[in-house]
């Protein structure tokens, strides 16, 4: 009997442990709070990352480990790998914590990236604003998430209140500055690396954000083929160079067929989220099988697929249930602003299929504005 | 937040609780020993089913209660109805766990069974075998399961053996005698019925036994349509005069082309499990909206699927995780002589492939005999 512990026990653990089960998984979660939703089909120890009693009580009680929360201190991951086998490593898990070694990482690899500069007083920031331009983003170096701690510059009229908004952040977390990519699309591949070193990636993914928060995601993306090998290409090189094993996702701005990278998470991935009922194999179990040494399963997809997340509360089941492709995820969290509650798949053979289904839901939701970008790049 | 019960504890409530995660469902099972399966991912109350004082604790915690184990005695499902929704209905349970009530029901409803007597004596026995005529087998009325309290009558010879097998529960459990059908094949419609009435089935499912017990099952079954219409039609009739709510699964052998019911099982069944992966909708969240009057999901096939049970002990995992449309199912037991411990689906978009599957884990895990029959029909 293996027991797979889970630092982080939000809705990405949650999956992971019913997509673990099947393969006779036993699982233990760690998070901050008690009431963690992971915690509702597994058992869940509550205690802070930095304690090292606590972590010592998980480390005793699980036969390999990975993450929920991509923001584990990277002491922390370091302490736990030094007493069970720790997927992905801790290395790779702090470059992708820190947005500055990321891009690096990224420059390194020759994959290609917006301008950025680090900075860390109020003169290096218009130094950075010199080099990187403007419009342009400022944004936390750690601990960012779902476009939290970011701020944008659109013009040289926006740069004190950036400063004032991300300033004091300065010698804590550390800030960057991005150049803007006035994108036409954003894309991610979701990739999973064996132990063996086998590597894989789930057909590449469209996806819509609102407010700095995923929205929707569409799979497979209608990509050209030197692009779809490039994002394969890039997510091979960092999942080589960063010996990663699991799953990853690698956020890419699209742009007259060009590829720039956005960011790495060292995690399963809310925009592989469709994989559930799309792909053969999903990234969670995939990503359980690579921690776990066994054979990967089939990235391939099973049609189309479309992810609407529901943030700060869920809507009603039954517009998505009643759809011939439609499925449902409800990560049995409390509702709250800015929250990621849940989401949809909707699965369909046909991409006018899929197109009917989103027009369906998005009617019955009054949520046309979500859908509509996949249904106009569905051809709809 | 709404609370699923479900009497019994073993694998078809586990896959109920994993499959109703994502519905944001949480889940009560109850089961007479401490270490049934279903414990390892939901909470267990442990209990007899006759003792009221449990079933009590039980009912208050739930909101709707439901069987895993289709011999929960009928007084306690009608005692646990008078509580909470019970579904299935006690009085459809009832029938289906009586083989006599069950055959008298199809023999009512048009659908055709094969010869049948009930019968309490050795006398009563003579007589059953003039009707039913011989080969015959005989078998217990009531708490029968993977072809246990069973025994076949070849021959005149073998009359005497029978009775002193079974003669001895023909007061407690009751004995039949039915006809031996020399079958050519053997179906189940997996057949599924809402709140509202709405009725929808499966494809079609083929399935083998080895010494009374499952063994493979084949999706679609290839049957003409005539046979399919004729076996979704007596599921229709059987759910709709028994007021059925839920999954059930309808089993049939199929001789020149005619269908013999041979039993009903008014549960989730081990030959729907290829649903998980096969299907749009599995039959264990199928099962959950239709108790909860959820809109019911798809039953549509996603390609071939071909499900292999692990009777005994689980096999190396290794051999089917590694074929591309493999998928793992262990159920977290401990390895016993008979006891149905885990099993493979092996999905694939065209029957040739999914043959070719089968025959590398046929091959690598040494069962040749299990996945030949399987490989035959696919026209392998
Ligand atoms: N340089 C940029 N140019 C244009 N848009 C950007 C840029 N950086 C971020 N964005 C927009 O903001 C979104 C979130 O940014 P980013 O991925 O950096 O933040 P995050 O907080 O790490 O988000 P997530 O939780 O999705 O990983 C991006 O998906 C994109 O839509
Ligand atoms: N009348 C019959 N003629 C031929 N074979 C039979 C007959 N009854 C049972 N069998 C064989 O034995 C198997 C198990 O029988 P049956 O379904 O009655 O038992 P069970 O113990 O209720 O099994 P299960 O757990 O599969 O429902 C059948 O699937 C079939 O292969």
């Amino acid at each position: 009997m293996t027991t797979v512990g889970i630092l982080g026990g939000g809705q990405l653990a949650r999956m992971l442990s019913l997509s673990g089960a099947p393969l006779g998984l036993r699982f233990l979660t760690m998070d901050t709070v008690a009431d963690a939703c992971a915690g509702q089909f597994a058992p869940l120890l509550v205690g802070d990352y930095r304690d090292e009693a606590a972590l010592a009580d998980f480390a005793g009680r699980v036969d390999v480990a990975t993450f929920d929360f991509e923001n584990v201190p990277a002491e922390s991951a370091e302490w736990l790998a030094a007493r069970v086998p720790v997927f992905p490593n801790p290395r790779a898990l702090a470059i992708a914590q820190d947005r500055l070694a990321e891009k690096t990482l990224f420059r390194e690899l020759g994959i290609p990236v917006p301008a950025f500069a680090a900075l860390s007083s109020r003169e290096e920031l218009d130094a950075a604003l010199q080099e990187v331009g403007i419009p342009a983003i400022l944004k936390t170096r750690r601990l960012g998430y779902d476009g939290k701690g970011q701020f944008r510059i659109k013009s040289a009229a926006d740069v004190d209140a950036a400063w004032q908004a991300l300033g004091p952040q300065a010698q804590t977390v550390g800030l960057i500055l991005e150049a803007f990519v006035p994108f036409e699309r954003e894309l991610s591949v979701v990739a999973i690396r064996a132990r063996d070193g086998e590597f894989r990636t789930w057909p590449l993914t469209e996806n819509w954000h609102v407010d700095g928060v995923l929205s929707a995601s569409l799979a497979p993306a209608t990509a050209s083929p030197a692009v779809e090998q490039a994002a394969i290409e890039y997510a091979r090189l960092l999942a080589e160079k960063t010996g990663y094993v699991g799953v990853f996702a690698l956020e890419l701005f699209c742009r007259d067929g060009e590829l720039l990278a956005n960011e790495m998470a060292p995690r399963v991935h809310n925009s592989g989220h469709w994989t559930i009922e799309g792909a053969e194999t999903s990234q969670f179990e995939n990503h359980l099988r690579a921690v776990l040494g066994l054979p990967l399963g089939d990235t391939g997809m099973i049609g189309h697929a479309c992810m609407l997340n529901w943030i700060g509360h869920m809507p009603e089941a039954t517009a998505v249930l009643g759809q011939p492709g439609g499925h449902w995820h409800d990560y049995g969290k409390q509702g709250r602003e800015g929250r990621k509650v849940g989401h949809a798949t909707l699965r369909a053979d046909a991409p006018a299929t899929l197109a009917e289904g989103l027009r369906k839901v998005g009617a019955q939701l009054d949520r046309q504005a979500q859908v509509a970008p996949v249904i106009a790049r569905l051809g709809g």
